[in-house]
């Protein structure tokens, strides 16, 4: 008989859902900390889809330069992907392939990276693998930009995109107060965010004192009601001669309609997709109010735009991945590290593991004290949150052609 | 009988049309360079609209930080205006009352900083001071993100918006190849440039090598033809996965119809106001091909994108203001400091002085040269000629609470 030589196992790693401007710095830190403990990593190619197809790419072919790289290249290296698995029941023979691969392979550690949905497929993984009696240790490792994670002060991701926000919108509120007196005298400026207004509220920091721009921003946390937001969008050109006005995606009326349902469809999440927002509020306040406008719809370039960083948002994706490849190694098995905030003023923050359990499809919407009492605007109390997250710039290298120099993998 | 004390007179200077992110550098280099020649300098609030109303600032009340400061603040601090003086004729009156605030405050050098448009004004202004035997020297600034000014070989403010064009493309390309297997596969991003396709000329500097996103370019120059375009791209997605479309906001039909003319009403340039290209063609491509897809709009972001301006752009703003007001006082009459590409590798420019008379109401669109034979994309000219001008990062000063440190004047 053949006695199998005892081995580590290898590492799995797998970014799902929308990629953010960081999730790639998250896969860097990962990969030097298990090259740190002598522990090879493989990607999954388009996340949990090429474990399903045993698409794996093994990261020994990536060069320490590579990996450096990483780490200020936006979008998803791997491949990410919307693929939710089901229930155990219903999605058996899929989690059954997962880990057919994962025995052909010998992994041991499994680290999928994303949100809620990502939480609530690995945390399945995990209770089949010990159906099985395979041992695997599952670890979450958040990253999102909506900033909707459960028990995690925050989100690797939505630093970043905040701070592009913020900026954006100041940027934005200056053009348009230089050209309010013969042109534009509204401005329309759409933010992600399905069902939580995190990203709407980071739009608030563009503000410095009462009465800066964004005057007024739609949450989705909060009923749209159209003859109050045009009444306050009026109210406000009137007495500032302008207007910028942020809303979010996710914004619904009383009933519960989505306002940019015109967008339609549903993405493989089972998501309404929404978008279209902005061109329809600018279109009201042109119709009723008369107002010249303009309107923005930044779209992919807000997940996207490491060219502006935040430093602080950067760490914390950093961390997230060292702390998941330990916490892997130290065998805590379904768990997910997460940013846990000590102080806001200095800003001081530690990463400790939280059960998968806990943050496993849960939602977290902005907390009613961070909304100011006319639903219009951020409070104190959400200035304190937000602040710290989108401190400090962290800039990718560029080259002598004026473009940032980031790494597109070529897949054969 | 009392003798008029003998004076240089002052310099007015104002802003027109649509903002960059870099209008600012050229107002604090012809501030900073009328101070160094003990040049009184008064700005006008909102253009020729704030000469037209005597609404002037006199700029001696901004400190030497603020003037510093405005170097790097995107928008107009001034204050600009869309008001197109007609012929002298028709609007004689208006001119004349121009002059008489010129005369009211001893006003010698006018710098008027703007597109074609304004070099017009400044052209008739001068020629009426002339009628009236008033000595008045009027120049010419270039200002413009569509870069289609005459003469010039680039227009500051295109540059900047020029890079966060390339950038932003590059970084949604990235997520959108990350996204492709599952979700969305083709991107679609709106540029502005009414008539003229520089801009979306700049996105191509995106692409690495052939067959690199942007895989597809809609140029103003080149007329739409739907079941074209929508072949290219469901031929791009099958061979590369996904594909990212630039379209320019004023792309037309063989017909000269505008595509986005669902945007509608003219701005008191009397040009047609567009906007709404990217959703009109996303809604296409997924109705058609019925590929997933995702659009950008990022409007007034590109031309306020000061936070990723280009280094030589900014070179180029500061260049022709401090020249603008030696011109001046060298009474170089009806001229505009206009950019002199000496060479492409290594890039070598100067400023020299060309008669207004060239550019006003010139137009100077893409040669046919730079579009590639199949329409759709930029040829090496077009990267030799647009390289340069996206070279260098100048960021602005950031404040510890992660945002940039903008000047906002405020007027009483």
């Amino acid at each position: 008989m053949t006695t199998r030589k005892p081995s580590p196992g290898k590492l799995l790693y797998a970014q799902s859902g929308g990629v953010t401007a960081v999730i790639n710095a998250t896969a860097s830190a990962v990969i030097s900390e298990a090259r740190a403990h002598r522990i090879e990593v493989l990607a999954a190619r388009n996340g949990i889809l090429g474990v399903l197809n045993d698409d794996l790419l093994d990261t020994a072919s990536l060069s320490t330069a590579d990996v450096r790289a990483l780490m200020h290249t936006p979008g998803g290296a791997f491949g990410s992907c919307r693929l939710k698995l089901k229930s155990l029941a219903e999605d058996r023979d899929k989690y059954v392939r997962l880990l057919e691969t994962f025995k052909k392979h010998d992994i041991r550690y499994f680290l999928y990276n994303g949100g809620n949905d990502s939480a609530d497929t690995a945390l399945k993984v995990s209770a089949l693998a010990e159906e099985f009696d395979y041992s695997l240790v599952c670890i979450g490792v958040p990253k999102t930009i909506d900033n909707d994670l459960a028990v995690t002060d925050s989100c690797p991701g939505f630093g970043s995109a905040a701070k592009y926000t913020a900026v954006s919108v100041r940027e934005c509120a200056l053009d348009v107060a230089a050209m309010a007196e013969t042109s534009t005298r509204v401005f329309v400026y759409e933010v992600m965010g399905r069902h939580a207004g995190w990203l709407a509220a980071a739009a608030g920091l563009a503000a410095r004192r009462d009465g800066d721009a964004p005057q007024v921003i739609l949450f989705p946390e909060v009923a749209y009601d159209e003859d109050a937001f045009l009444a306050k969008v009026d109210a406000v050109v009137k007495s500032n001669g302008y207007c910028v006005v942020v809303a979010s995606e996710g914004i619904r009326t009383a009933s519960g309609d989505f306002v940019a349902d015109a967008g339609g469809g549903t993405d493989s999440f089972g998501h309404t997709q929404l978008g279209g927002v902005a061109p329809y509020l600018a279109g009201r306040v042109q119709a009723v109010l008369k107002h010249k406008v303009h309107w923005a719809m930044p779209d992919y370039m807000q997940r996207s735009a490491r060219h502006l960083a935040s430093e602080t948002d950067l760490a914390h994706a950093r961390a997230v991945g060292r702390k998941a490849v330990q916490y892997a190694l130290k065998g805590l098995n379904a768990t997910m590290p997460v940013i846990h905030r000590v102080r806001d003023t200095p800003y001081r923050w530690t990463v400790r593991p939280a059960p998968l359990s806990d943050i496993a499809n849960a939602e977290k919407t902005m907390p009613a004290e961070f909304i100011s009492a006319d639903g219009y605007g951020i409070t104190e109390a959400a200035r304190r949150y937000l602040q710290p997250l989108i401190r400090g710039e962290a800039y990718p290298p560029y080259g002598r052609n004026g473009l940032p120099k980031y790494l597109q993998l070529h897949f054969d």
